[in-house]
């Protein structure tokens, strides 16, 4: 092998950087608490419980990456002592804390939802005064899939809302945005500077949970270079290296940053067979300081989600041009264990290969609807 | 993982296998001499030197494959008694053995060059006799790569070629064909029959050794169903279940089966970006008895063949919508260490992205002239 990273986290995100950076002689290990992870398939795992866990994971490699954005940052200051990490701590601090993303989207000019800190039940009256109802309260850390959110509807829901989410600590306010539709847009920074963006993916979620997605974005042409500009100033202004992935509500007012992954993201699994060169490849290419690859569709991509339960592999295989992605996950409720990517003609062939999976998935989740490509 | 499956052999064709296998959950174990080989970032693999190697090898999975042609029938034949193998042991066996495989496409109608079996000098003059000269004389057995090949081209040369050639056994004299090309098919069949047939592709080959190929093959739309007819006549006949590569000659007399090689074939790297399916994921399907997937081409696709040496990753990684595909092999003159797949939009970009590639490879082979797809 000619060069190791090593990847914090050992799930399908890394598994799949691995798969991308086995033909370029690239091996990757990783760092995780549960050592019979996805990832464990192509590279050792260094186990997080473990005692010399971290300090044997830091010797194992030559440079490092994540695919967990809750990496904790006491762990990133150890290896940054003698090794590099991309993308950047501060990147990852930032994206930790959704105080400050929206302080940083607020500083690039990157439009948001109206928001406000709340530390106590009286900011949050007062919160829901300045920003009216319904709003939504998160909390700052943690949180992913719809969890750590409540929808607050009506002032008789305050209290409950503070005892559910209150002992988090920092909390935050926002206005509930109306949207029309949730996009990602997900780009690539080189060593060099060089920025190369994929097109919009259309996301659909099913309580909370990402369904599928669509790419490029129906009728994306004119939000396509606006995203691209959002997402290309957080690269810069981070002095970002790799995949950072960026969601965004489209509104009647414009695109509104929702928040960013300072990793490669769901909404960008469809690459691997839909672009010319995978989030996942790129990602690993920027990390190992290589040339980044073409970013351009190669032909309109879907990508289904299979979430809690696995479908018969035969069945999914019988469909037309369908592409299988299992992560050898146990199955469990709510939990992505793989994704399916068709690469249909037209709607019509979607909607009925839709239609088809939707019959073969036990959780199909979004998909019983009329599709657009 | 859902299943194993057990191959012979570990070079790049076996890790290849394997990277395709790992999306669907199935694990690939390994039996090879050398537990260093390319295949090993992938499975385990078991020592063909080890006293228990082969029955370990054997209690290691739930079916079997193979990568490497000159498998021993006898360590089939071992496995056999308790395990299956795909493909069946009659196509290796006869695709070991040059006479049997010249005696069963005459048998299937596929045209080849006329030949005469030879065991001893005075058939060789004989031979020469009847066929005329230029000749090729090859072993029956072993030989690949142009190796184990002499061709004759005037009556003084008899008893060099014999005293080269003759102590390997059976030998075959073939008249030398006067070919303006030649290709290869690749299909697969699964375990309902079903037949599935990548588009032709025209290897260009530089001292015996493949330098590369062009998919589809160019102008051979007579060509495809007369090579597919061959292909699924000897697909049927064998009961074949796998992957199965037939090299063609294009002749002025139409197409001249050359051999078969009963495994998936360096002429058909190509599919891993260019067709929807390649044949190494087919493969996998096929022997794992899941649903054939399609293989039709997502766009005409080169595959270069990197031999020898290196080129700088970086620079491979540069060239626009270049994959790059290493095997981890030291280097060696004359071996296969890895390949390039481009896939260009016209003729004129493949030869310049070609120059540019002739300028990177330490060796480009055949790769400086004007390329047409």
């Amino acid at each position: 092998m000619d060069k190791t990273i090593g990847i914090f986290g050992g799930g399908q995100l890394g598994r799949m950087m691995a798969q991308a950076a086995l033909p370029l002689n690239i091996q990757c290990t990783f760092f995780e608490a549960n050592t019979d992870c996805p990832s464990a398939a192509l590279g050792p795992v260094y186990s997080a419980k473990a005692e010399n866990g971290l300090s044997e994971f830091i010797a194992s490699a030559d440079v490092f990456s994540l695919e967990f954005e809750n990496t904790p940052l006491a762990d990133v200051d150890v290896l940054t002592k003698n090794k590099t990490l991309h993308p950047p701590r501060q990147a990852l601090a930032i994206a930790q804390h959704r105080l400050s993303e929206k302080a940083l989207f607020d500083e690039l000019a990157i439009p948001v939802a109206p928001y406000k800190a709340v530390t106590s039940l009286e900011q949050l009256k007062s919160a829901a005064a300045e920003l009216g109802l319904p709003l939504v309260l998160k909390t700052s850390r943690g949180g992913y899939d719809g969890k750590g959110q409540f929808v607050l509807r009506s002032e008789d829901q305050m209290d409950q809302a503070w005892a559910e989410l209150g002992p988090a600590g920092e909390l935050i306010a926002e206005s509930f945005v109306t949207f029309s539709r949730e996009v990602s847009i997900i780009a690539v920074r080189g060593q060099n500077g060089d920025v190369k963006t994929w097109s919009l993916a259309e996301n659909h979620h099913h309580n909370g949970i990402l369904s599928h997605s669509i790419v490029p974005a129906p009728n994306s042409a004119d939000l396509q270079p606006v995203a691209q500009d959002y997402i290309t100033r957080l690269l810069n202004h981070l002095n970002y290296i790799g995949v950072l992935t960026l969601e965004l509500f489209v509104t009647d007012k414009g695109l509104y940053a929702n928040e960013m992954a300072p990793r490669v993201h769901n909404s960008g699994h469809w690459s691997i067979e839909g672009a010319v060169c995978s989030q996942f490849e790129n990602h690993i290419r920027a990390v190992a300081g290589l040339p980044l690859g073409s970013t351009a569709v190669v032909r309109p991509t879907v990508m289904v989600n299979i979430i809690g339960l696995h479908p018969k592999t035969a069945d999914v295989l019988a469909l037309e041009g369908a592409h299988l992605h299992l992560y050898n996950k146990s199955e469990r409720e709510g939990r992505k264990i793989g994704h399916i990517t068709l690469m249909p003609n037209d709607s019509a062939e979607l909607t009925a290969l839709c239609r088809q999976l939707a019959k073969i998935l036990p959780n199909p989740l979004a998909l019983s609807e009329d599709m657009t490509i």
